[in-house]
C-alpha cells in the first residue's frame, strides 16, 4: 500500500488564502496593513533568496512587507539599534531576523532584543516559555506547519504515540510541545538515542527534524504511521548534479506509512505560510491591546 | 532484589549544607545576606505550614527570610502592589508566592508579575522559555531535586530512556527538559496515554508526577529501573487514620527497581532545599550584574 502524499505546497496555498482574507479584514477594521520587517545581515546567497521570498510573500497577501539589507560588516550595536527602532515603530507587527548572522554578531543577543509581541519566528524565550506553559502566543512557524499537515492527514492525536526525532529549539522541542498539547504521548529522540529504529517504530506519528539525509529508513516506520519530514538536505544526485532529500528515505517509508510529506513540497512551503499567519496573529494581538 | 532507597531527607541536608556555605561566601563578598520573601494570601492550614517552613529554612541557612501574610480578602491589586514593591527592593533576591491563591485573585497575573530574576519557583514564562531553549536560569525546585536524586543513584542518563508520567508546568514538563538536556530519550506520558503500563516499562528512569495515589504499579517498572516518585497523596490508612503515599505503589516497585525514592522522605525534602539553592543562585546573578 502506498502512503497518501501530504501536499504541503497545496496546503500552504490554502493557508496563504486564509491569511489574505484575514489581512483584508484587518485592514478594514484598523485602516492599515499588518507590517512585516525582515532583517538580513550579510550576503549569504541562500539567505538572500529566503528573505526576498518572505518579503514577496508578505506583500502578496496584502501586508506591508519590507526587507532591510545590512552589510556583513555591520557592527552588532547597529543591528541592535535597527531592532530597537522596529520594536518602537507602531506600524511594525512582525520582525524577522534572518539566521545565520555573521560570526561577529551575538545571534542570541539580537534575537532576545526583538519585542516578544513582534517575534513572528517564535524564538524569543518568552514565547518559548508561554508555549511550554500551555499558553501559546507566537509559536515557531515550522512546528505550526507540521501540525496543520497532521490535521490534513486527519490523524487522531489524542492518546497517539508521537516520536519527534531532533530536539532543536526551532522545530523539535516546539513541535513536541504542540503534540503534547493535543494529548499525544510524546517521545523526543536525538543523536544520543539508542536503537533509534526501535524508538521510531513506536510512533503512530513520526516527525523527523534532525537534518541528516535519509536517516529514517523504511524499517523505522510502524505500518500505518503518519510521517512528517522536516529535513531539507542537499545531496549528490550521482549525475554530477545535486538534489534535495529529507531526513526520511522517502521511497522506503512511503511503502509502510499511511501518509507522508514529500521533500520538497511538504513541510517547506508551510513554514513561510505560517510566518504570514504569525504576522497576522501578532498584528491582531497588538491592535487589540 | 530489593531496590536501593534514595534518601531524599539525607540528601536535602547535604544540599542545605552546600547552600549554607554558599550563603556565608555571598555575605563575605557582598556584605549582605541573600533575601527570600514568601507571600501567603489567606489562611489555608497546609499553606501556612509550608510557608512557615520555607521562612524557617531560609533563615537556618543564613538568609534573610521573611513571610508576608495577607488576609484572604486582599484585593488582587494589593497583592500585585506587594509583588512590585518586592521587585523594586534591591535587598530582595527571591520572591515566592504560595499557591493556591484565593479564587478572587488571578493566579497567572500575580505569578507573571514577579521579576523573572527573582522568580525562585522558576514558574515565570521567561524562565520556562530559557529552560526550554537550553539556557536554564531559575529552574523549578522539584525537578532540580529529582535530578539530584538521579545523580545520587549514579544512573547514566545519556542515551537512557526516561519516562515522565505527568505534564504539569511545575514538575512534568521541566523535569522532561532537564532529562533531555542530559541526553536521555524522553517520553512524556499523562492521563490520555494508552497502555500506560507498557509505556512505563520502556523506562530506564521513571519519574511519576501525576498526583494519583499508587497509580504506577510494580508491573509498570522495568527490572533494574530507577524510580523517582514525586507524588504526595494522603489516603485512608484503614485504621481511621490517614497516611501519605506516592504516585508509585512503593512495596511492589521496590521489588523490581534498582533504586527508588520513598514517600515521604524522597523528593519532598529536596524541593525546599532547591528553593534555597535557587535563592542563592538568584542572589549571585543579581549581584554580578
Amino acid at each position: 500500500m502506498a502512503a497518501r502524499i501530504l501536499d504541503g505546497k497545496k496546503l500552504a496555498e490554502t493557508v496563504r488564502a486564509e491569511v489574505r482574507e484575514g489581512v483584508a479584514a484587518f485592514k478594514a477594521k484598523y485602516g492599515r496593513a499588518p507590517g512585516l520587517e525582515v532583517v538580513l545581515v550579510g550576503d549569504d546567497p541562500a539567505s538572500q533568496v529566503y528573505t526576498r521570498n518572505k518579503e514577496k510573500a508578505s506583500n502578496e497577501v496584502g501586508m506591508q512587507g519590507r526587507l532591510h539589507v545590512l552589510p556583513a560588516s555591520t557592527p552588532e550595536d547597529e543591528v541592535l539599534a535597527l531592532v530597537e527602532r522596529l520594536n518602537a515603530d507602531d506600524n511594525v507587527d512582525g520582525i524577522l531576523v534572518q539566521l545565520p548572522l555573521p560570526k561577529s554578531i551575538n545571534e542570541q543577543r539580537v534575537l532576545d532584543a526583538v519585542d516578544p509581541a513582534k517575534d513572528v519566528d517564535g524564538f524569543h524565550p518568552v514565547n518559548a516559555g508561554l508555549l511550554a506553559a500551555g499558553r501559546p502566543r507566537l509559536v515557531p512557524c515550522t512546528p505550526l506547519g507540521c501540525m496543520r499537515l497532521l490535521a490534513l492527514a486527519e490523524v487522531p492525536l489524542k492518546g497517539a504515540r508521537a516520536v519527534v526525532v531532533g530536539r532543536s529549539n526551532i522545530v523539535g522541542k516546539p513541535v513536541a510541545q504542540l503534540l503534547l498539547a493535543e494529548h499525544a504521548t510524546v517521545t523526543i529522540a536525538h543523536s544520543r538515542t539508542k536503537d533509534l529504529a526501535a524508538v521510531c517504530r513506536e510512533a503512530d506519528v513520526l516527525v523527523a527534524a534532525v537534518g541528516k539525509a535519509e536517516l529514517v529508513r523504511g524499517d523505522f516506520v510502524k505500518p500505518g504511521a503518519v510521517v512528517i519530514d522536516v529535513g531539507i538536505n542537499r545531496v549528490d544526485a550521482g549525475n554530477g548534479k545535486t538534489k534535495l532529500v529529507g531526513d526520511v528515505a522517502y521511497a522506503e517509508a512511503a511503502e509502510i506509512a499511511s501518509a507522508i510529506t514529500p521533500v520538497p513540497g511538504g513541510v517547506g512551503p508551510m513554514t513561510i505560510a505560517y510566518l504570514l499567519q504569525n504576522t497576522l496573529t501578532a498584528a491582531h494581538a497588538r491592535a487589540a491591546r
